[in-house]
């Protein structure tokens, strides 16, 4: 019997975490363990009184992490195979920035601030510093520095400095008694190696989610800081100043938890990252390939040579996917959501998606004469802007429900397809897609549907695990099993799970479609000149004010 | 007991015809009689190879008028009151022309053509005749000529000459043995008055279809029809030249149908009309008022002093509703039929509308953030124009079916105003609104929201039946009850169902909702300089080559 050489790959979504087993020569997945969160509702803990607010219980992640070592441990055994676990990587959600003290623990474990929201991790999806980010995103512009260059021309309210400066005004013993914070990308690792205070920061979270850059020397400067909010240039020294890629090692298991898990305390921990990102990097993401994770909304992900501006989009970042080169990340606000929304919205239950794809299959392109704005969450990329609205046009007094279905589908396409353009662009040229995640699996029409639009190939993913995948990608070269990101995207990731060609019939009709869409994007999403660009503006405002 | 001075209202709808009897002097409804006609599905006669053909078998005119008239004069001894009925008035669909043999006999009766769709009765929403309509419209604005200034600019496919035209094409024989063609408004008074070949023609039918007006004395010229075609310029000869209001006398009752249904022969019978202008009258039209029969679409009517161009409103006729007044006619395409589609399309069975209704009633103007568009089956006025379609602006993730219904209710009011906009801008002011049909009853949601979005007190008309109790009024006047159409109206008709006030705060409100629409209207309905106005357009032309 020979020995497997494996790797763990740890992914920490919003409401669970899971271990994944994997051979780092084949990337066969041998077990899975999954944790879900015991904190809150579904793992997010709310405010009924404040629904943008989204946070965690850090403890959940220190009790998912021993917890599925351990099974993982466990397992291994049980397989009666000779299995060895070199490397652990570790893939989180982000931005999700938390409070720790001098030794590096939560403050959300300090009974000063037991029940505290502001003390535990602030979920990516938190929005409650929609201000602060205005003020970053004005006061960047104002003093023309670079900072916006590479995030897309606006700073979100999901992103690191806007949730630390809204603590320090809602919650300034928080803020005060915090001696650093750090994406939980980084404090995980660090609990897993023991490290307590010696935080290892990745380039990823870093780059894309806290202004990082070798450009300006690290985070944003002091004096912009400062000009932001005293304490935030304050707080400034006891962050960090340079960042490292998930390919590097953070450190190896602290033995305390090696002992407890049944593992052994060799095993090199990974610097972390964040999910879409490793996703990436198991979908086989390389220069000329962009991989779309579509789930509730899409993260979308691609890497070149060099590093240039790309407006309206959310990210571009050294070392932050593969070393050496340029991750570049956007997204879409809304994919499966609006799905999922509009099958409520006609009163189907569980089965409606399979009943409306079979019968939107049927439609050809063009068919139903219908065109939709994809945009009932705002739109991410590339117009940056969360005060934009749903648009479907063409109704008849027959059209079917299964026909805006589909022009939903095709909706969500033609934003993907702005995107592309816009990358190429000003970018990198895109020559193939590959897909992974919820829809990716559960939609053949939607994937047949992105081929058309998008007139590209289409692969999926091999793995329906990407992200799990990712982290033990990296976990394969931090602990030296394979020299480089890419050897190990070779052995372990890549496509293989279907592949989607474009008819050339169907683009074509969808080349005219786009161009409608492209029209309207243009118009409401106050791109070209018109009074429709503030229509949808306007209709919050008046929605806003007929609520209140 | 005293002698109860009455007259008949006889309504003919698409699918069935109603008597009513009504005294005269105060309006009570004392009995009526329904026929359901038999020809075709539902009264239509259909083609399944296209969709646009709808025909009618004049005999269920003949049979409907004999029957309801038998059964009322029944009723009526039945009653033990002393009834004297001294009218007979007639509305129906129009514009709805069949062919005429030399004895006034329709064709369809003669066994040559039996079975042949052409012979039958072209009912209003016969479609066949797009393609004719189109050459009319263009030749009339090529030759400069005033005929379409009067009726909104452009001819409409449902009309008279198009019809007839139409039929010179697809059946030469039919059109060749045809000695004239009538309105059926003006078909079954002839019936009931045994006239034959002597028919009367009724200038609201005359004026709103077939383009006649005493500015260009009378009918389209000969030259003009000769361009159009030859064979129209000869048929012209065949028709008429001159036209009666419906308040005048055709002739009295057909002695051998006052024996056969056990009427009197002395029975005056009214010059006929239109059944939406025959509600007008009922519901008490008059200078400064606007009726809407609101149902599946709707038809608006109102009456000024002066005959002044209204552009893109669908009739400005001397004479057609009240004698000495100008009759204005405008419509909507779809109302009911709109709100029948919504529910379909969110699987709503039969209960559908209380339940969206009573939900959509709690919420506030505004709070939706929606807007829609209500041009799912064209836009009639003030726009013109087969080729619109529907559109939804402002729909987020938690859009619920009652805010998209309470949409669709706000997009007809604002249809609503642009059509008394348009009114009050070419012409008369426009200061309460009376709205009789379904949804004027079924929806006091629709009418509290229409209120609100004019910003002009709503009355219910008293009569359900309005366009039976219009036929009574006129049969009234031309029977010598009442001197005028006014004094009838006043004694038998007007307003009575319940009011409807505007609630200031909600028309401050939906007064900016009806901004966005106005400039969506302007954009898409290609009024404003964009490139929205094309849209469309587009889609239907993509949709039409996908289905083709």
């Amino acid at each position: 019997m020979t020995e497997r050489r494996c790797v763990v790959g740890l992914d920490f979504g919003t409401s669970s975490a899971r271990a994944l087993l994997v051979d780092a020569a084949t990337g066969e997945e041998l077990t899975s363990s999954v944790y879900t969160y015991r904190g809150g509702s579904d793992g997010v803990v709310g405010d009924p009184h404040d629904p943008t607010l989204a946070r965690q219980e850090p403890s959940d992640y220190v009790d998912a992490l021993v917890s599925t070592l351990a099974e993982t441990a466990r397992a291994a055994v049980e397989s009666g195979e000779q299995i060895r676990i070199e490397g652990i990587g570790v893939d989180t959600t982000g931005s999700t920035p938390l409070p720790l003290d001098e030794s590096g623990q939560p403050l959300a474990f300090d009974p000063r601030f037991e029940g505290d929201p502001a003390a535990k991790a602030w979920l990516w999806k938190d929005h409650t510093a929609h201000a602060e980010a205005g003020e970053l995103t004005a006061l960047a512009r104002e003093l023309g520095t670079p900072y916006l260059d590479y995030c897309g021309g606006t700073y979100s309210s999901e992103w690191f400095w806007s949730k630390i400066l809204r603590c320090s005004r809602v919650a300034p013993d928080v803020f005060s008694a915090a001696h650093t914070w750090a994406e939980i990308s980084d404090y995980i690792p660090s609990v897993a190696t023991g490290g307590g205070r010696a935080l290892t920061r990745n380039a990823c979270a870093a780059g894309h989610k806290a202004l990082f850059s070798t450009l300006w020397g690290g985070l944003p400067s002091e004096e912009f800081l400062a000009a932001l909010a005293p304490e935030l240039a304050a707080l400034r020294g006891r962050l960090y100043s340079s960042v490292l890629p998930a390919s590097e090692a953070a450190g190896t298991l602290d033995p305390a938890l090696a002992k407890h898990t049944g593992l052994d305390s060799s095993i090199t921990i990974a610097v972390g990252t964040m999910d879409a990102h490793a996703g990436a990097v198991a979908a086989g993401v390389r220069p000329g390939r962009l991989v779309k994770i579509i789930g509730t909304s899409t993260c979308d992900c691609t890497v070149a040579p060099e590093l240039v501006p790309l407006p309206g989009v959310c990210g571009v970042v050294s070392d932050s996917i593969i070393p050496g080169l340029t991750g570049i990340e956007a997204g879409q606000s809304a994919v499966g959501d609006l799905f999922e929304w509009y099958l409520r919205h006609v009163g189907l239950g569980a089965g409606g998606h399979e009943r409306l794809q079979a019968e939107a299959a049927q439609l050809r392109p063009g068919e139903s004469g219908l065109v939709a704005l994809d945009w009932n969450n705002g739109n991410r990329t590339i117009l940056v802007d969360p005060l934009l609205s749903g648009l479907l046009i063409g109704q008849s007094l027959h059209t079917t429900p299964a026909e805006v279905y589909r022009a939903l589908i095709e909706a969500t396409a033609f934003g993907a397809r702005i995107i592309i353009d816009q990358i190429e662009r000003f970018g990198p040229a895109i020559d193939d897609v590959v897909v992974t995640g919820g829809i990716a699996t559960k939609s053949p029409l939607a994937m047949q549907v992105y081929a058309d639009v998008l007139n590209r190939p289409i692969h999926r993913a091999r793995s329906e695990q990407a992200c799990a995948v990712g982290a033990a990608i990296y976990a394969a070269v931090a602990s030296g099993i394979h020299a480089t990101t890419e050897q190990a995207q070779a052995a372990m990731g890549g496509v293989g799970g279907g592949e989607y060609r474009p008819d050339p019939a169907a683009a074509r009709v969808y080349e005219r479609l786009y161009a409608i869409y492209g029209r309207l994007h243009d118009a409401f999403g106050g791109v070209a000149q018109s009074d429709m660009g503030s229509v949808m503006k306007e209709l919050i405002e008046i929605r806003t004010a007929a609520s209140g």
